[in-house]
C-alpha cells in the first residue's frame, strides 16, 4: 500500500501515521521529495481498508498494490480448480451446461422437464424452491417441498441438482437434498450466509450481485473458502447498467478476468442475462468462446403459463438445438461438451 | 397493463392469450387496427408481471399502466406517514438527525461520544453491533454485546437508538435492544427477512440497495406493509454508478420522487453516499433543503482509529457545526430542527 | 402511443389534450373506465416526443408502443443490409476483421505494420489520423498527413482503409483518402456530424457511444439513413458501467439485439471495451460466436512505444494466432472468415 | 507514478521499462523488495497515460499519485475564479440563476418570455439556437434566426444571454450575438470544438457528459484553459445511472468535490437532471444549499405547446416561487441572491 500525503504535512503527522500504521504491525518505506512525502507500507495489507486512512485529514491518496482476496487468488493458487458436482466435474476441459425450469412447480412439472433437459444434453438439472421476488403478491416457490421434489427427481433421473437458497436456516435441507447450493444475486454479500457456508463442503454456485464489481464477488468467494470450503463456483449472470433492451447487460468480460485473477470455475447465466428467450442462443454461444466453463439456463415446458420467468425460459426443442450448437463451438476452442451417456 | 401483439399475429393467438388472462380473473379491452392488435387488461394487474407475458412469441410489447406497488402509494393513503421512533417522531414538519458511530467499539466509546451526539442535537443514536464487510478478514462488529451497549446507552442517556440487523434469528434481541431496525443495503432485497419484519410492529428503517431502482425499493417496503407492519422509514444512502470520486453517488431526487410516490417518510445517509468526512456537510445542507425528513450521519471521536469507516465519519465539533446550519437551512424552508431538551 | 391521465381529470382537460393531438394530425382513441381515462394516438407517432405530453400537469403516464427509428427498423426492411467498403462486403455470411494501429504515427509504422496484418487475415486496415484524447497534454494525432499516409497504403498494399472523423471541415479530405469514415463514440450524438454524413454515400462505421442505449445508437444511425446515406456499419465497443476491471464492459447482447431491431451490420472493438490487450482474444472470439458481422482490433508491432494505446493492442503474431482462432469459432457457426488472397 | 511489477520480472525488463521513462525525462525511484519491484516516477507526469504502461506485459500495477489537470487545479490556483458575464459575476458570494426555454421559438416567444423571467429575479436569460435532439424528425432550432432574437432580446431588455454551441463555424456568430457560450453535455469531449473556445475569450459554461467522470469533466475544462480562456464555468445536469424515474441523476456531490478539486465555478442544471417540471423546486434548493453558484433553469409560458423539453419546462409563477425560495435558502448559508435592479 502507498500512502501519498499532503504537501503541507507536518512532520508530526507524519510520525502520527507511521506509528498508527507500526502498531499495526507493518513496515515503513518512506520517501521524502521536494514537495511529496510517500509512504509505502509493507506486510499483508489485505487485514486494512485502504480508504480508512483518508480519516487522517492530513492524507492526499491511498494506493493499494496488492489484491484483497487470498485464497481465491490465482497468484495463491496457479492451477485450476476442478470442483465435483455430484459426479460432475466442473473446471476442466469438459463444459457442462444446467438446465431446468426457474421454478419447481410440482412433481408432474419436474417429470415432464427432467427427462427432456437430459435428453437435451444438460448435466445438472437446476429448479427454484425458495424464489426471491421483487413483489409480495408474487409466486414465491414451493419452499421445503420444492426441494424434495427435486431430491426425487435426482434419484429417479440421476442427475445432480442445483438450487437457491436465501436462508441460514435452511442450510441443513440443502445439504440433504442438492448437490450444489446457489446462492442468488441478490444474497452475494449476505456475509452471515456465506459465513456459514463455508463451514460445510457441499459445492457452492455463487453469483455475482448486479451492482457488484468483480472484486467484490472475489471477496464474497474468499468469505466461503475462508471458512474452509473450496469448492466454488462463480456464476456471471449480468449486471445492471443504463441499458433496457435486456434485463441486465451480460458481462462477458468477467469470463477472461476472473480467469486471470481466480483459479476458481466460472460458469455464465444467460437467462437472467437477457431477461427474454431469444438472446439466450448468442450469449450462450459467446460465452462458451469467451472461455466460460458452463451455463445455467432456464427451460420450460410451458413458458406461457410458468410461474415465473417464462418470458426468459426455453422451450425444450429449442435448449436442445442450442446445445448442439454449443457442442461445436466448444470443439473449435479445443474443449468439449460430452454426450450424455 | 396495455399488450401490443405483433403485426403477424394469428386468430387462433389472440384467443390464446385473452383466455390465459380471462382465466386468471382480467377483463380484456379489445382494439384491432388496420396493422395493430391491443390488448388492455383491466383488474389489479399487481399479480402479475407484464414481461412474463413475452414468454408470448407473438407479444412485441407489454406496458404497464399501473404501480406495481399498493400499501406504500401516496394514492393508497393520501396524507404523509409518521413513524414513532422511541418518542421521536419522524415524517412531520420536524427533522430529525441521526448520528453515531459506525460500529459499536466498546461501553467506553459509547459512554464518550454520546453526549457528545446529544449535546450537538442528534435525536436518536446509530452504532453497528452487525457489520456487514466487504473481506472476511475486516472487523466484523461485536454482534449480541454491541447490541446491549447500545440498549444500556438508550437507558442511561434516555436517546433511542438504531442498528442494522442481518439475519432473521437475531429479531428478538433486536427488538429487545433497540428502537429502531435497520435493515442495510444489501439486504434491501432479502425478502426472507422483510416478511419476518412485515410480523412485527417496530419501526423499520430500509436503506436503499445500491443499484436498486425506486420502484423496486418501495416493493421492499411493500413487503413489510403487506406482512402488517406500517412504521417503515426509507433511508437513501448513495447508489452505484461510473463516477469514482464519492463512494457512492447521493440520489438527491429521490426525495421528491418519494415524496410524490409515497406516503412513508424518507432520511438521507450523506456518510455511506460521500465515503469521505469532508463532502458530508454539503450533503446534509442539500438533503434538507430538498424535503428529507431526517439525515443519520457517522460520528466519531476518533476517525483515524475507528474499527470501520474512519474516513467517512465526522469528529464530534464538526458534527455540531453541521447540525446548526442545517437547523438554519430547515428553517429556510419552513421547517425545524427542534433544541434537545 | 398510448396516454394514460390522471384519475382526478377534467373533461376540459381531456378536450385540451385531445385537440392537441387532432392539431398535429393524429387520430385519437379514447377509453373511459370506471376510475381511468386512456388515450390511444393513432398515426406516425415518430415525430413527437412522448416525454413532452408529460407538460400537461393532468397526464399521469405515457407510454409508446412504436419504435421511435423508421429507416433503420428491420420492421421496414426485414432483409440483411450488406455495406460494401472498397471491395469488401460487411453484414453477409463472411466476418470481416479490420486491424491496424490506434494511430497512424508515420509512414515507416504504416509500412511495416500493414503487411503484417494483411498476412495475419485482416481485410481492412484502420489508423487513426484525429485522435479525440482526454488530456490536452496527450498526442493529438498526425491529422491530415495521417490519412495521406493511410491513402498511400491503401494503394501501395491494396487494402481498404477506415479512419475516425471528429469535424465537419474535413469530410471531403475523409471521402478523398478513406473507404470507411468512423464515427467515435464521443460524436455518436454530434448531430450536425451525423447530417452531413447523410449527404455522403461514403460507408460510415458508426461507433456507439459509451452511455448511449441501443435506441439512441439507432436513432443515430436513423439521421445518417433519413440524409439519404444507408451505407452504415454498426460499431459496439463497450458502455461504461461501475466495473473497473476492464476500460468498459462489453455489451455482448447488443449483437442479437441489433440483428432483431435493425437490418444494418454490426461489428465489435474488443480493444477499446477491454482496455488491456490480454482479454481482447476471449472477447474476439464471443463476439464472433454470438453472431457479429466483424471485430475492429489494435495491432502494434511495438506496444511498449505506441503513440497511444499501447496497453490494449495487440502485437503482430497475437493478432495473427487470434484470427486463426476466430476463423474455426466462426466455421462452427456456419460463418466463414475467408483466407485473403 | 507508482509502477508495481510482476513478481516474476526479469532484469533486463525493470532495465528496459526504466530506460523508456528516463528518455522521456523521468527521473527514477527504485525500490526492490523480497517479492516486489516498485518503481516510483518523478516528474511531470500528467504528459503520460499511465493505462499505456500496461503494454510491457510485465506491468502488475500502474497507480498515479497526481491529478492529471493543472491549469483548472486548485492545487494550482487556490482563490476561486469569477467569470463575469456580460456584467454579472459568476462564482462570488452571489448566487445567479438563469432561466428562459429550452428553444427559442419566435420574437413573439421571447418578447413574452423574457419580462417573466426578469420579474422573477432571474439574470441571464437561457434560450436554444442550436437543439442537439435525438431523432431527426424533432425540432431541429431556429439556428441563425434564433442567435439573433437573442441577441435582440438582450439589448432590448438588458440581461445577458446564454445558448448552446454545436458547431466550430458558428464560433463568430456566438461571439458577435452571446454573452456565454454553452457547450452542451453531448459535446463535452469534441476536442477539437474545445480547442477552438480556448482560443476566445468569451465565457464558456461547460456542461458535465452524462456518462463523464467528475475528471474527465475537469481535463475537458483544461482543454480550454490550456488554449488560454480562463472563463469557464461547470454546469452539472445530471448523470446516467440505472434509474429511470428521473431523466438524468443528478449527482449532487459533485459541488462539494468540485469546490475541492477545482478553482472554477459550478452551476447546476435542474432542468434536464430531473427531466420533469415537478422536481425541480426541490433539486434547486438542494443545489444551493449544496454550494453551487448558480442554476439554469427551462421556463416557458406554455410548457405544452414547447417546440421541446415541455414536460421540464416551469411556468413563470412556478419559477418565481421558485426563486423567492432559492432566495432563503441562499441566506441561511450566508450567500446572496441578490434583487434584480
Amino acid at each position: 500500500m502507498i500512502i501519498k500525503l499532503k504537501n503541507n504535512v507536518l512532520p508530526s503527522e507524519i510520525e502520527e501515521i507511521k506509528n498508527h500504521l507500526i502498531s499495526k504491525g507493518f513496515g515503513i518505506h518512506e520517501s521524502i521529495g521536494k514537495s511529496t512525502v510517500i509512504i509505502g507500507v509493507i506486510g499483508d495489507t489485505t487485514i486494512i481498508d485502504p480508504n480508512s486512512l483518508y480519516a487522517y485529514e492530513f492524507v492526499d491518496t491511498v494506493l493499494r498494490v496488492q489484491e484483497p482476496f487470498k485464497k481465491v487468488n490465482r497468484k495463491f493458487k496457479p492451477e485450476d480448480t476442478v470442483v465435483d458436482v455430484g459426479g460432475v466435474k466442473i473446471g476442466g476441459k469438459n463444459i457442462v451446461i444446467m438446465g431446468g425450469p426457474c421454478a419447481v412447480e410440482s412433481n408432474q412439472q419436474i417429470d415432464e422437464i427432467t427427462p427432456m433437459v437430459i435428453e437435451a444434453g444438460a448435466k445438472i438439472l437446476r429448479g427454484g424452491a425458495y424464489k426471491p421476488r421483487t413483489s409480495p403478491y408474487s409466486f414465491q416457490g414451493l419452499e421445503q417441498e420444492g426441494l424434495e421434489i427435486l431430491n426425487r427427481a435426482k434419484n429417479k433421473y440421476g442427475i445432480p441438482v442445483v438450487s437457491e437458497i436465501m436462508n441460514i436456516e435452511d442450510i441443513d435441507d440443502f445439504v440433504k437434498n442438492v448437490d450444489l447450493i446457489q446462492v442468488g444475486a441478490r444474497n452475494m454479500q449476505n456475509f452471515a450466509l456465506l459465513k456459514e457456508l463455508g463451514k460445510i463442503n457441499k459445492p457452492i454456485l455463487l453469483k455475482r450481485g448486479i451492482a457488484n464489481t468483480i472484486e467484490e464477488w472475489l471477496m464474497s468467494a474468499e468469505y466461503i473458502l475462508a471458512g474452509g470450503n473450496t469448492n466454488v463456483i462463480l456464476c456471471e449472470r449480468g449486471i445492471r447498467t443504463f441499458e433496457t433492451s435486456t434485463r441486465n447487460t451480460l458481462d462477458i468480460s468477467a469470463i477472461p478476468v476472473i480467469k486471470k485473477l481466480s483459479h476458481l470455475p466460472i460458469v455464465i447465466d444467460p437467462s437472467h442475462a437477457a431477461g427474454r428467450w431469444e438472446y439466450i442462443e448468442s450469449l450462450s454461444l459467446a460465452a462458451i468462446a469467451a472461455g466460460a466453463d458452463g451455463l445455467i439456463i432456464e427451460v420450460h415446458q410451458n413458458p406461457e403459463i410458468a410461474l415465473s420467468d417464462g418470458q426468459q425460459s426455453l422451450k425444450p426443442h429449442k435448449f436442445s438445438s442450442l446445445i448442439a450448437k454449443c457442442r461445436k463451438v466448444a470443439e473449435a476452442i479445443d474443449r468439449t461438451l460430452e454426450e450424455f451417456d
